[in-house]
């Protein structure tokens, strides 16, 4: 049973379903219904497929999380970010508004779900731990803007294309002249009405007398609200004829499953953009799950996740969709609505399905403006420059990978954009292990401590030298390692014991195994013996699987305070004899 | 003039010259030269070029490194492994024997030769560090095979082409029947003497009274004895007349100094081959350099040494040689023969030239097997099983590596190889710091040290969980924090404090930090108040820069010991009104 729940998550819950818990889901389904329309179709409509997929993608996928997925309020569906890739993934093979279009989107979905399915079965959510938070924040962000600045066209009414920043403000640049004032007046009239609802509104629902919850919920309404009276005014005044671009007719009825045929070209095309959005929706939605999940001390299991969204995305796939993820906007209604179990998921896909069936013939004269005010505006808080300004006061490196991402994303694209910062970030992790921080440390008079003598007034002895690193040892720094402890002791020569602080050398590799025999018998070479102090017990057990501790010429000090006190009387003794000499290692731990 | 010396090591010995060390510099160069004959020509014909460019190599880049190396007694010119990757790469463009291999051979040495320059200049030597032992080590014992097997077509007389073990062996096998009986005779034999002097000749000398410098240097002297005697037999029986394959005449002179006519569809080529031949070439150099400078308390600057060896290449390619760098061998028997400065090098140039210009006629007559046979005899020293089996015993991540770059090694040739290899270990080295060793931790009874609880009998609070991690924490390692913590809480419901313990925290970077404050939120949502324990002074200093101290549930306490006394005076006091409450942090290191 244990086993089963692991691969059905549905089990852990649907055995204590009762009324109460009914009534919570459905209250909350109905509300994130009302959320996901509008959202559903802008989303499409930014991915550049028609409407009526948006409504498909929100509609499998969700039943398919909720039996699936661990998290128990996460909302599933088009997003905006990987609406995005999907555009640019897309956009490479097949023209919008094309049948190979629509295929290529389908297959994204297919392939990212198989992608996100088989991570999960091999257990590969680690993956995702690569991109940085301020890798995904600067592509965020940069998503946020690129998203933004492609939606303005609607808003002017214009014909503009391009997936960079400079192309679409070239584009708009140039077609500025030919703006379509209706559309513009719709378009403003829906951003204005969006950032007052966003900003006041819940504060004069609230000022109304009306409780918190109701009067944030409203707030969360004001898009569906914008979308009804945008269609009432088109219908009134006609204003197809006036060129405001109308959504259309909407297929009625619900998507037939269905495999689309997809050619191995095609899969291969696929293959990195799939692997893209398969692990920035997987980062997206794991944090939106976790969460929300801390907050009543659930549990969300990361591997279980991606086996959750890769069968929505298979859902998706198979039901004429396109990639969905959790996203972090209705997941929070869903859960503020008081979703308790994924059955409000459910009844969120029975809500959006009549949608599909009853609505959309009243949605045919929506403007085409509306649903990119909506994006705007809701892409527009994507962007974080405070957390930019937070991430230079903190640390100039990650700054330089948040920069990057944000540069090359809006530059080059979505894809180069993610790639550059894993990579950079990455490279900058590595530079910086493989400088580690050194320090001469010496006795804190009184105490037993050792600190950096260039921080404190410590006392030393001019024939021990000791060394403390402040890192893991292994291939990338015991290059290093050997060249400074080389300097150090070629600086001081009257140096006849080095002892090497090990208390912040979490692990040490072959490599470095190599390194320090190396240090070893150079120091030998010099007449200097070498010796270690206060091991970890892991990184122990290790060394003496190895014949270096037997060879060093040195021993292992329990901790640096006993090193310095055994080494000062063998001196006192023996003069420098002791040096030299090659004793038996004392190995502890 | 501390600057100048920093551009031109040369000025730092140059003025202390004198007579004592100009003998011992003479006698040193005397004994490299009669060792490099032979070596010289083997290499060029292990690269697949004319025997003469073998000795090209092996004046100018001396006088080069000379001036701007750090080694006092480093020997540059071909090596095995270098020449094998120079083979590996021209013989992707042009045929062995053409005028085009040859001009690729030389535009390879400049365009290494400015690589390195490069390097030097920008400091770019940690580059090299990112090559680990194990994969180096597995690289060069996969080289040293692929060199050997590569030579056994010299050994039997048979034609052989292919880069790789199964190419190679296969064309072995099918031409074995063609065997020539003469050339397999000399080959064997000089196989068998080499071996013989190798392990036995020392001793011999020795017991026949010479000392032990004298008969190591003899001992080193048995490949040009092989050449000698072998010129000898081949004059005496003619046996170029019974198919053995002879050098040659090799045209008589120096180089004429002068620029290939390099395009820049070949320098594109090159690229990639130039660096990775670049960067091994500097590890295998500094290692030797590193080990010889401190058996005299010398230093070498390794980013000066990229400078130096960039030199070299640069030399070697204005005078029609190819790809150079420190050798092992001759360097240590320029060591053991006395030389105490660079001059010993210049000398060593002179030599060469010298017999460039008069001895080239001689060598007409000498077998190829020969040469195969001295390159045989080298390169199996290469291999090292024992490296092989200590680095499984001590760790099975870094063994994996070596046996990826090994077996990609053989299978696909030196490129690929030295590529996986690299790749696997920095793949294994990020994973392993993503799942860092996390431990919870009680007091060990009567002490104020906490350890971990699975391997101690130690003493916990219910309401206290105390969380050591082992790892600095950064992106790829933060939401696996995250999530162990919050599976810790969820399996311990009485818990009012977490503490983390970051005593073997080097860094928190910007992701960290992120991944703390949501701890810090998360864990304060369901109650609970988060604590820092033993953070050092560097990562302190940044955290002191952010808000999260300022707005954690907590405080940040000096040692583990005080957090939990602090805590549990707190729990006793005020129940757990305490746990909840967000106090202003203490901060301190």
């Amino acid at each position: 049973m244990a086993g089963l729940k692991r691969f059905f998550p549905v089990l852990d819950w649907a055995g204590a379903y009762d009324r109460s818990v009914l009534v919570s889901d459905l209250v909350a389904a109905v509300i994130v219904t009302i959320m996901l329309i509008p959202q559903s179709l802008a989303y499409a409509m930014l991915a550049g497929l028609p409407p009526e997929i948006g409504l498909y993608a929100s509609i499998l996928p969700l039943v398919a999380y909720a039996v699936f997925g661990t998290s128990r309020t996460l909302a599933v569906g088009p997003v905006a970010v990987v609406s995005l890739m999907t555009a640019s993934a897309v956009g490479q093979i097949a023209a919008q508004g094309t049948a190979d279009y629509l295929t290529a989107a389908t297959a994204l979905a297919l392939l990212s779900g198989g992608m996100l399915l088989l991570m999960g079965l091999l257990r590969l959510g680690f993956l995702a731990n690569f991109l940085s938070h301020p890798v995904i924040s600067g592509f965020i962000s940069a998503s946020g803007i690129l998203i933004a600045s492609s939606q303005l066209k609607h808003l002017l009414g214009v014909p503009v294309s391009g997936k960079t920043l400079p192309d679409i403000l070239g584009g708009l640049g140039a077609n500025i002249a030919d703006t379509n004032p209706v559309t513009l007046a719709i378009g403003a009239g829906v951003v204005a009405f969006l950032y007052f609802a966003r900003l006041r509104l819940k504060a004069i629902l609230r000022g109304m007398g009306l409780n918190t919850r109701l009067a944030d919920i409203l707030t969360k309404a004001a898009p569906i609200l914008s979308v009804a009276v945008t269609i009432l005014l088109a219908t009134a005044f006609d204003l197809g004829q006036r060129g405001v671009a109308l959504i259309g007719e909407i297929p009625q009825g619900l998507p037939v499953p269905g495999l689309p045929v997809i050619s191995p070209d095609l899969l291969a095309t696929l293959a990195v953009p799939a692997f893209l959005i398969s692990v920035i929706g997987f980062v997206e939605s794991v944090s939106v799950a976790q969460t929300l999940a801390s907050k009543r001390r659930q549990r969300i299991v990361p591997d279980m996740e991606l086996v959750g969204l890769g069968a929505a995305n298979i859902a998706s796939g198979v039901s004429s969709g396109y990639p969905v993820t959790g996203g972090f906007a209705r997941s929070v209604v869903n859960f503020d609505a008081g979703a308790e179990t994924p059955a409000a998921g459910v009844f969120t896909a029975v809500g959006i399905a009549l949608a599909t069936l009853f609505l959309t013939p009243l949605l045919a004269n929506l403007p085409q403006a509306t649903l990119a005010a909506t994006i705007i505006v809701a892409v527009l808080s994507l962007v974080d420059v405070r957390a930019m300004a937070r991430v230079f006061t903190y640390s100039k490196a990650d700054f330089a990978a948040m920069a990057a991402t944000i540069l090359v994303t809006l530059a080059w694209g979505v894809e180069p954009g993610v790639v550059a910062g894993v990579a950079l970030s990455l490279l900058m992790y590595l530079y910086r292990t493989s400088k580690p921080h050194m320090a001469v440390v010496g006795q804190v008079p009184g105490t037993e401590h050792f600190r950096n003598i260039n921080r404190h007034s410590v006392l030393t002895d001019p024939a021990i030298l000791s060394v403390r690193v402040d890192e893991s040892l292994y291939f990338a720094n015991s290059r290093y390692l050997e060249d400074r402890i080389a300097a150090l002791v070629a600086a001081a020569p009257e140096v006849r014991h080095v002892v090497l602080m090990c208390s912040a050398v979490n692990a040490i590799d072959a490599s470095a195994l190599e390194s320090l025999e190396e240090i070893d018998h150079r120091l030998a070479d010099a007449g200097i013996a070498f010796h270690l102090s206060e091991v970890k017990g892991p990184v122990m057990d290790r060394l003496r699987r190895t014949a270096f501790l037997k060879e060093m010429s040195g021993r292992v000090f329990l901790s640096q305070f006993e090193a310095v006190a055994a080494l000062k009387a063998e001196l006192a003794e023996g003069g420098r004899s002791a040096g030299a000499a090659r004793s038996p290692a004392a190995a502890s731990a």
